[in-house]
């Protein structure tokens, strides 16, 4: 792979792990966020991987994340909670609020949690992942700052508010993991790389009409000047639109609006502050029957998509997750690619922090 | 409007009351299948209006509906109930079941209800915003014969498989309610009777490759040789197609999968039995602190998103479940559009049952 380097991931995760720690994490704390981190490399989902190291420094060192905060819940009962997460790192709060999610839908069958006043999570599977690992369904949303116009508007309200839900199966797992806008940012950021046009349907110009210049969107957004990504369904109304819309506001229902904080529309407006919110959700099948005959549906069900028939020129209908497992076999126990750039970044974070830069 | 007649709501209602009554239904049968349909014209959603009569006609005299049939409930917990619909009018499935699902949120703070072998069951909506009324939050989903082409794939595997959400707010409810396909094959008939050419990304014909020819896709799916829908998010992934896809896999999961029931590749696959299934959700926002300061939350939000900038030539930002809320305030007391055509299949319908035709 041009531009990349292999590295291998027990050395990633070494790594990783020591950097965190030496901004003041606990060895447990800079475990759980490398975890994190390094699924999505494992995965396949790079812009979510240890390239966002980088982001996270600056939100580290910035004060957006305060290393030394604790979650707080503020709300309970026996099937839901409210967590302020006080400027916790994502993963943290995550990986807390999932976990309690679990324990209640072990107890009562489902767990609603939804948590205020965080930061950026990484990839929303890891977490329906952690409740599909205990035989649960898992539900999973997080808001953003805004990036998605809405319908007939030209101002970005909403954010990428991905929705992830992971559900048992074999021999593989169901985990769907989307944004509800047509492409997250580091889509365009390639084609500007490239000098490409964007995609019709992709993204707007300040105006709210169609862009197809990369560039010009990417400032927009950085200076909120107008303008943004699509929502899934595209522009306007002709392809649904409106549903890709609707979709992101029902993200920052459960994430902000139920938890009490900022809904996209107002993630990372103050200094020092992203506000970022999200939602948890464990569901124990076992509430609607025999759990191995629910299961087995599941499995049986995705089988007859893949062996559905297949468009011209395509050997594979694959259902969701399997792709991520198939290249996580590959990387657990080899390396996983790392940009070059990214490398180099990674080396200058090292230094500042006093770190051996191992990779 | 041309082809169009206004007719009276009240004597719609009547009408419709009386029709079903015919059949063998009950007077509150008759009153709740009526209600439901009768929202869909008050809302502008004709698809799902009175037009929909004649085909439960011919659904209610080939058996597909069991009129003398009840429903059963096969599984429950405090959240959660498995419903045996047993073939009856999918009307009659759905409100019983969202009663179910109002009355656990109301004991326990949220109930889950999952339902097979059922039938067409009107707009979801409907259900969702039964649970609103009582100030809770309402979730549903359908499957259907599918109809929609997973990504990669040339074979129809999934339904319309709709997604719906309630939520209070002042001064109007949110309130979501949409396919998982790009387009309901209502609007490909459209396209037919015009003649004009599909747009791009809506369907694809029996090799799964774009096709703008509506006719051979409207064959095709009542043939069952192949193509059919695009996913929200189009043909392929370049526009996020393999969203689209999984949302409607999670619909297949929570009303079929769940229930023991039939999947969309599954529904109508039978002589006199659709198979069609749904879920129902209903949440007692209260579990996640004051009800009052969240939906004010909601309120705010959505305001928010309507005073954001307009697209230029546009004046209006909805959000959702705005415009259908207006027209009902225009319809519940005067009356609805029906199409010509259907006042005459209407017509022909009430003689063979005997009933006066009032419209």
């Amino acid at each position: 792979m041009t531009g990349y380097r292999q590295i291998e991931t027990a050395r990633a995760r070494d790594f990783c792990e020591t950097l965190f720690h030496s901004y003041g994490f606990s060895t447990d704390e800079s475990k759980t966020i490398t975890d994190v981190l390094l699924l999505a490399d494992l995965y396949g989902i790079e812009s979510h991987g240890i390239h966002r190291v980088i982001r996270y420094h600056e939100e580290i060192t910035s004060g957006q994340v305060d290393i030394n905060a604790k979650t707080e819940i503020v709300h309970e009962t026996g099937i839901s909670a409210v967590i302020e997460a006080n400027k916790v790192m994502g993963q943290l709060a995550g990986t807390e609020a999932m976990k309690l999610a679990i324990q209640k839908a072990r107890n009562t069958g489902c767990g609603m949690i939804t948590v205020r006043n965080s930061n950026h999570y990484g990839i929303a599977a890891y977490y329906t992942e952690m409740a599909a690992a205990q035989d649960l369904i898992g539900i999973s949303m997080t808001n953003t700052e805004a990036i998605c116009v809405p319908t007939f508007g030209s101002q970005a309200m909403t954010g990428t508010n991905a929705i992830a839900l992971a559900m048992p199966a074999d021999p593989v797992i169901f985990s769907y993991d989307a944004s509800t806008t047509v492409v997250p940012r580091g889509k365009l950021e390639v084609f500007r790389k490239t000098g490409q046009p964007l995609p019709d349907q992709w993204a707007l110009d300040a105006d709210g009409e169609p862009c197809s210049d990369a560039a010009v969107v990417i400032d927009n957004i950085i200076n909120k000047s107008g303008g943004g990504i699509a929502p899934l369904g595209g522009v306007g109304v002709l392809q649904g639109g409106h549903k890709g819309y609707g979709l992101s506001v029902i993200v920052d229902l459960f994430s902000a609006v139920i938890s009490g904080g900022l809904t996209s529309n107002h993630v990372n407006r103050q200094p020092a502050h992203t506000g970022i919110c999200h939602y948890f959700m464990a569901i124990d099948y076992g509430i609607f029957g025999d759990k191995t005959s629910v299961k087995d549906g599941m499995s049986k069900f995705l089988q007859e998509l893949r062996d559905s028939k297949k468009a011209r020129g395509q050997s594979r209908i694959y259902t969701h997750g399997e792709k991520e497992a198939e290249l996580f076999a590959q990387r657990i126990n080899t390396s996983v690619p790392v940009n070059e750039k990214t490398l180099e970044e990674l080396k200058d974070i090292a230094h500042k922090l006093k770190v051996e830069f191992t990779l």
